[in-house]
């Protein structure tokens, strides 16, 4: 049984009018997650009075935009209403054409913006347009929350790699597996379904060659309704990864190192990344349409990105036993306790008998 | 910031009226902690009607004890009435007079206990000697909570040996420490706040030669109001401690091995125990008059006690940052995951920005 103490700052707020059909459009925008990439999730609600008269998300690369789902489902009644969207409209002609045309044609007078959109191709552009349309134009409702949501886009776009969430399960202290093979889970299944959700949400999930030699993990998205798998991506510097192991499949990505020999793989059909650093391979996963990779081990490649400075945020399970031995989740060089790199946005939660902590080690790149 | 969950199971349950007044008594008992041994911490309220006419706890070993506290604040008022106790009344003479002839004096007329007294010399008799003086007494309620409260005095009775509880503060990579002296503390100062508590409530402190010799702790108790200082027990099978150590006051106990040089401890007055294993030790100890002991480290002290089977609860501080580097909580021998001992009725609470996780890995014992 848990007891879980109430901090202060869970009282929960008042809204106003605008906040609230924000909040609706934030809780659209996540389904198109882990689908998006190179765009980002972004959803579109349209209110006429009190009611919501439209609304849609970008559900997938190459299919239409949210601003134009929205409006079509409102149709005439979209004049004079109000859009909220999550993220600047875009102005400029991409795979489709400029989002603020859509919303201009529809009719609306005015659009509740979230967060500007970062692409330097819009970057404010987009309100602009807007504004000289005659819509009125409001900025930065509900900011937090929607910046959260497009950490993986904005990644890509402001610092050209992908987002990167390291994930690991440890016991109450601190290993992250027994040493030795198929001896236990470390976490509760509610945990471990919980991280099949995040498979779903990240574009890639990532693991080094040590875990997939040794676990064989198949890296896919199970239990989740309407799932589909991330890219799985192996950092292997020496190319010694087992060719058979499950992860392998079309889009797996190798990222290894320049003279590594890796025939086997290629005439596989794998993608072959060779890199000289960690933040060159991160940099070419980010060119190959990955905006946010999900980190699952192991110590090695944990420990490597971490003092790399290369892993945005963390999600941690802590399951509420002793193990003694084991493996600690990091493998770093000894460094003074005041050097530790603390977690900001901290949250906490319980999921069945574990613990998650998350946090974030990187801002999430604003405009 | 953080975000809690709540768990179903922390909807407030109705309580009857039995249940309100028991837990006003359970309110009250804690304060005797770590005053009372060999007595267990209980405290008695006297209701009359709808209103509370006596109540007291039992403040320090010597002292009268609830029951005869309760009594004399309600004088006539008594009569009548509903006495509830978090202990069920002692019916033999000790160093004070059988419990149950002052409640029987008071002229209540109904008694409520939380739970049966382990000691075999009372063991049901003190619930039979109120019934043999047509007392009407009700037994078990809210009993968990009340035998949290008697964990020490349960043990020493039972099991001849201080309840141990283990704390340890580490980072979200499992880290309880950095490698070397003096470079930055694990834990948040509300959480530092919250063990100086522990060490309020709890007979004896505990450390390991090597934390003694490395971090010289005081082992006092500081911040809190009213605060005593728990009896500073140092494990040293080679009797190596530096003996000008801060640890080292009157009452301070060296946990040796049998052969160990230890005349410059004896000569300071420190109370010295000889012990061929740790469950010897411990058994010392319950001799010593300590009811429970808080086990604030090495890594070598945890793991040795852990690994006999002497670890009773477990408090473990997390602070949400990642070393990299750093000693582990235990340095037990390898085991495999399905060989880790689980923790029973945990709880989850965030202190500051640390989150605290507690469980039980022994029972405590019961009648």
């Amino acid at each position: 049984m848990y007891t879980v103490n109430a901090p202060p700052d869970r009282v929960v707020a008042v809204l106003s009018a605008d906040e609230r059909w924000m909040t609706l459009a934030l809780d659209l925008a996540p389904r198109g997650l882990g689908r998006t990439a190179p765009n980002p999730p972004v959803s579109c609600v349209i209110v006429q009075g009190d009611e919501v008269v439209g609304q849609g998300f970008h559900p997938r690369a190459g299919e239409p935009h949210a601003e134009v789902f929205a409006p079509h489902g409102a149709g005439a009644h979209a004049r004079g209403a109000t859009a909220y969207v999550t993220l600047e409209p875009c102005s400029h002609h991409g795979r489709t054409p400029p989002c603020t045309d859509a919303l201009i044609a529809s009719g609306v007078c005015r659009v509740v913006v979230s967060t500007l959109n970062p692409n330097p191709r819009v970057a404010g552009r987009g309100v602009q347009a807007l504004r000289d349309a005659a819509i009125d134009v409001s900025v930065g409702i509900l900011e937090a929350g929607a910046t959260r949501q497009q950490a993986g886009f904005r990644s890509v776009i402001v610092r050209g790699r992908p987002w990167v969430v390291a994930k690991y399960a440890m016991t109450l202290d601190g290993k992250v597996a027994a040493v030795g093979e198929g001896n236990g889970k470390v976490s509760d299944a509610a945990a471990r379904e919980r991280a099949m959700v995040w498979r779903n949400e990240l574009d890639a999930v990532a693991v080094g060659s040590g875990t997939l030699n040794m676990d064989d993990p198949a890296l896919t998205t199970r239990g989740v309704p309407g799932g589909r798998y991330a890219r799985a991506v192996v950092f292997d510097r020496q190319a010694r990864s087992n060719p058979q192991a499950q992860a392998w499949r079309p889009g797996s990505v190798l990222v290894t190192a320049p003279d590594a020999a890796v025939s086997a793989f290629e005439a596989s059909g794998i993608t072959v990344v060779r890199a000289e650093t960690p933040q060159s391979a991160l940099t070419q996963l980010g060119h190959l349409g990955l905006s946010s990779m999900l980190l699952e081990g192991g110590p090695g490649l944990l420990s490597t990105l971490l003092d790399a400075g290369l892993v945005d945020e963390v999600r941690t399970f802590i399951s509420p036993k002793l193990l003694g031995g084991g493996l600690s989740p990091l493998t770093s060089p000894d460094r003074r306790m005041n050097e530790a790199q603390e977690l900001r946005d901290v949250t906490v939660e319980t999921l069945g008998q574990d613990v998650l902590v998350t946090g974030l080690l990187s801002d999430i790149p604003r405009l």
